[in-house]
């Protein structure tokens, strides 16, 4: 959820827009997602539920809602967060606005944005990037050119080409967490990024846009995470694995050296392989591969 | 295409390889690729079609035509290209020889080397690298530590040892088109590697030498694309795809996640798996591996 | 092998860790691993046999050896670590105890750390970091935001989350290598990563702790290589090739791109393929993956 910067009524909004008001009109404090929103915010809808929103950007009226009607609510959507939050310009290497203990270390070449926060004994090495709203606890480390709150990497078609979606939230670093160098973390969309306390990430790893790491989680070097992927407290990604947008690895789960995620991982358990099976399953399937040009040829002449 | 500091003559050129020229002797205005040479370039052959090259750079003479002989022509284009564009030396953090429209906005920690250009509304995050002679058009974004414009990777053996070649190529990023963060673009050998109009790429992609990305195509993080491979306009190359150099990406196309291809995708079609496939079919094939293991014991009981 | 500040009594390095001391007491000059240990180190030692270190860190008395008795040896060396080589903090971009050859070329925004050396005719472009103990030959070229001696990945769990084990040795970079933008190569433990003379390192590329790349040996895009892989002389591997810790790739061997490895692979050998297996096989696993699924549905249906 992000504050809008000021409180705005749900018709100036729709006027904003061009578009319609359906239902009472009704003060709007906050932009949230339709999960996250309560009745003081507005929520874009595609369809289904519309949860507990007090204002609706959607498609149709909703019985008994405020709705603003569009023809694209994530397009309406990304031009109300463009002008409610205007990208912050750069001030100097370190914002103004942002704030950095005085017991944090902060090597050279070091950039950091609008409204970001450093803790106590966290240490930014050469080149780190901070883009606003990126929220690093304590004792943190942070090494050299990693990047951190980036733009999420989400487009809308639209008649003259891909229109990016402005991405407001943030990224939270919880306390002890290690990032590697070169690795980029995507700020969210409307709430955070959040690499939970303790989380070991490794070089050169790509970590989506309201992806949330658990605590103690470990990532090893170039695993790729999609949007908004949960992994689980304690568990571990190998190398090179790759897990599809919207997919939970739960808590302690393994996944072995580049394996490919398309579905959710069970807590506690080991998968492998592309695409992903439990490490027994997997072994056996890596097995018997060896035997299948045989396989292949024997049936062949069997005239099968 | 790249035109020589001054023209020169054939005959100076073989002089300067310690090479023979056959031939008639003619003046070189420029050095290109065979495929890209009119009459006042000089282009290096391996073999096959000679092309409209007014000279060239080969092993052996080619009848009617203005060549010099060598024994590597490659190495022999390498020698001439070190000789010809010696590498610029850094000019501070912006080359007194760039050119930066007023209104393109630049971070802190970026570097721009000689003789590129960033045209109006574009902007450079904190520590953005462009080597000389990249290209960027209007309101194009590149995150931050993108690089642009590096060596290409090419190296020809030689008796001590791997020979880098020169690249005195360039980069050109069309207007509109977006860079991730920690992503590479390499420089082109000759001619220019190209970023497409509107082309939207993510963090951690390696977009190697010569690639022509079309408008509007789409690559997912950690997408890796060799030398000289053409993605069509409005393509979608998912995340951690890995593309075999010189191959074509027809228009519209999709590649599934991880995908890795070694051949041609036709226009419009949807590819998948390693090797890629149409994804039919790479969707029974993982169906399919998932049985293999049963297959193999009951096939080899059967004393097969 | 780290040569300690000064030289300690093993009953003091004992003391030190609330530890009970074995044997004779002994003059301890350096830490090392095991197999490198002399008579004068100090070595750690999960398992199996002591090596010829003169005092042991291990969790059962060693009969006729001086050994300090531990719950667990890895950490144990990693508080000893910490104790004797704490991180150098940054003294500004170039650390006033950097050595730097005056005909090195260094770009805008680079960083070298304590301790590091850079030789004649190298290059280092923009938003190079060194962390400390890195040391790089003669005409090297080490391209933007390139990462040389970041921590190595390694952790160990505890009560209260996962300790980092200090890695207090160092990066060799030897003459005429080259090290591709964005590229990270860690730091060792005790001992150097070392990539060798005349290697060529693409971008994107990860070089884990304690790797040794041999000459001329070249590392396409997008490799990722575990710690302590030896990677011979000459060998080639192709793009996103991953490979797990202490494997060990021969001399001139190749690799296609996306092998997987987990074995060693024997010099003058081509493996391809996950799990990687030899070219030819790997073709014809390949090859006959289009008719599993035909396979799978004959054997269906005929009852198996």
């Amino acid at each position: 959820m992000r504050t809008l910067p000021s409180p705005e009524l749900a018709s100036t909004i729709a006027h904003r827009l061009g578009a319609e008001l359906h239902g009472v009109d009704r003060e709007v404090h906050g932009v949230a997602t339709r999960d996250e929103a309560t009745s003081s915010d507005i929520a874009f809808l595609d369809k289904g539920d519309p949860g507990a929103a007090g204002v609706l950007l959607c498609r149709k009226p909703f019985e008994g809602r405020t709705t603003i009607i569009v023809p694209s609510p994530i397009l309406g959507l990304a031009e109300l967060l463009g002008g409610w939050f205007p990208e912050a310009l750069p001030g100097g290497a370190i914002h103004p606005t942002a704030r950095v203990h005085p017991a944090a270390l902060l090597h050279p070449n070091v950039s950091i944005g609008a409204e970001c926060e450093v803790g106590e004994g966290s240490v930014l090495f050469p080149g780190v990037v901070l883009y606003p709203r990126v929220r690093i606890g304590r004792f943190v480390r942070v090494h050299a050119n990693a990047v951190l709150g980036a733009d999420g990497f989400r487009y809308e078609p639209t008649a003259t080409g891909l229109r990016r979606i402005p991405h407001v939230g943030g990224v939270v670093v919880g306390d002890g967490a290690e990032i590697g160098a070169n690795t980029c973390v995507d700020r969210g969309l409307l709430g955070d990024t959040v690499i939970g306390p303790g989380a070991k990430i490794d070089n050169l790893v790509q970590v989506g846009h309201n992806c949330v790491i658990g605590p103690h989680a470990v990532l090893v070097s170039q695993v790729g995470l999609s949007g908004s992927v949960r992994v689980g407290a304690g568990a571990i990604l190998a190398g090179q694995v790759g897990v599809a947008d919207h997919r939970n690895i739960g808590d302690g789960a393994r996944l072995g050296a580049r394996t490919a995620v398309h579905t959710d991982i069970p807590a506690g358990e080991t998968w492998l392989g592309e695409p992903a099976r439990p490490v027994r399953e997997a072994m056996k399937v890596y097995a018997a591969l060896k035997y299948l040009p045989e396989l292949v040829k024997r049936l062949g002449r069997d005239g099968g």
